[in-house]
């Protein structure tokens, strides 16, 4: 068995954002020599989200629109959370959206239907975070 | 360490609708002939999903009214994605239900609880669409 | 390849709570002896999660007010699952929430972020339920 492990550092500037980060991950699926095998990316903060989705900026609107009405960010008075911290709507909006993909690694690549690409989604940002990918296979 | 690679095509008649794809997939870890190892189950499309649950018709109405009323398929209108397509609740909808599953094999069978059932949930229908499975392990 | 399964059993007292699982989980990575590799904890039963967030009260509060919003337990008439049953709502919620986490073991360690922490998460409780472990790697 073989295994890569790398963590990639994002910073989005905002509170909340997404980008994709398909051709970045891809990459380590060819520096890794693995070829059959399982890849997982995920986030390793709590605020934070990886998913697949469409790369269709139209739909990462939606998401934006529609996490603000599932999770308000305003009134902070609302959560329990919040007061020495103004973030809890981005550990819900974090929760819908996941905090990481399994993907299948197939003949040495990603095992991804015609529309899938890997997203990092920010939702309290302004910082640098990170990403963790780790491979294993043969 | 062992491998399985399999594509499972589905055609979902009208827009939604769940199937139940347990015994599919249950039948692909016994070909494979691992006995300890991981199942990665998941849809390679961006408007539907796998995931468990329970196999009970009733729930699964409850699914469908629950995620009409989080994500509405109407008016078109309200969503930017919308225009060309007229999907993006579907995508909404999958982000909720979940794009994959992962399940230890043990003893060469899926290591469930008593009522885990495994579904196909299409959300954007009347067309072929893949998932696929990958098992790893020895 | 090495792997370990084992079964933890939980009684949560009510019918929803967290329990934070973490150096639970953490002392079975240890006892494996896998030094790379991946680690799945999952919900054996479709009505309680496992999750990552952070271990902060009054975030766990938030949690429990938000799932009562998005997926309310009474009135248990609003549902086509309860009749003999009356848990139609903690499929909903546990949906939200997820079934599973997998985690990167790196150097004998689950490789968490600095706030990352594993919950179980009880929707439907004063039972005996289960949650599966399945580490596999090197």
């Amino acid at each position: 068995m073989k295994s890569l492990t790398e963590h990639l550092w994002f910073e989005v500037p905002g509170r909340r954002g997404f980008l994709n980060i398909s051709d970045t991950v891809e990459a380590l699926v060819r520096k890794s020599g693995i070829r059959e095998g399982l890849f997982l990316v995920n986030a390793m903060h709590i605020t934070s989200s990886v998913f697949i989705n469409d790369n269709e900026g139209g739909l990462l609107q939606d998401f934006e629109v529609w996490l603000e009405k599932i999770a308000p960010e305003k009134p902070y008075s609302q959560y329990h959370h919040n007061g020495a911290e103004d973030n809890a709507d981005a550990h819900l909006k974090r929760t819908i959206m996941g905090r990481e993909v399994v993907v299948a690694i197939t003949n040495g690549k990603l095992d991804f239907g015609p529309w899938e690409q890997i997203f990092y989604g920010e939702f309290d940002g302004n910082r640098r975070k990170r990403v963790l990918v780790k491979i294993i296979g043969e």
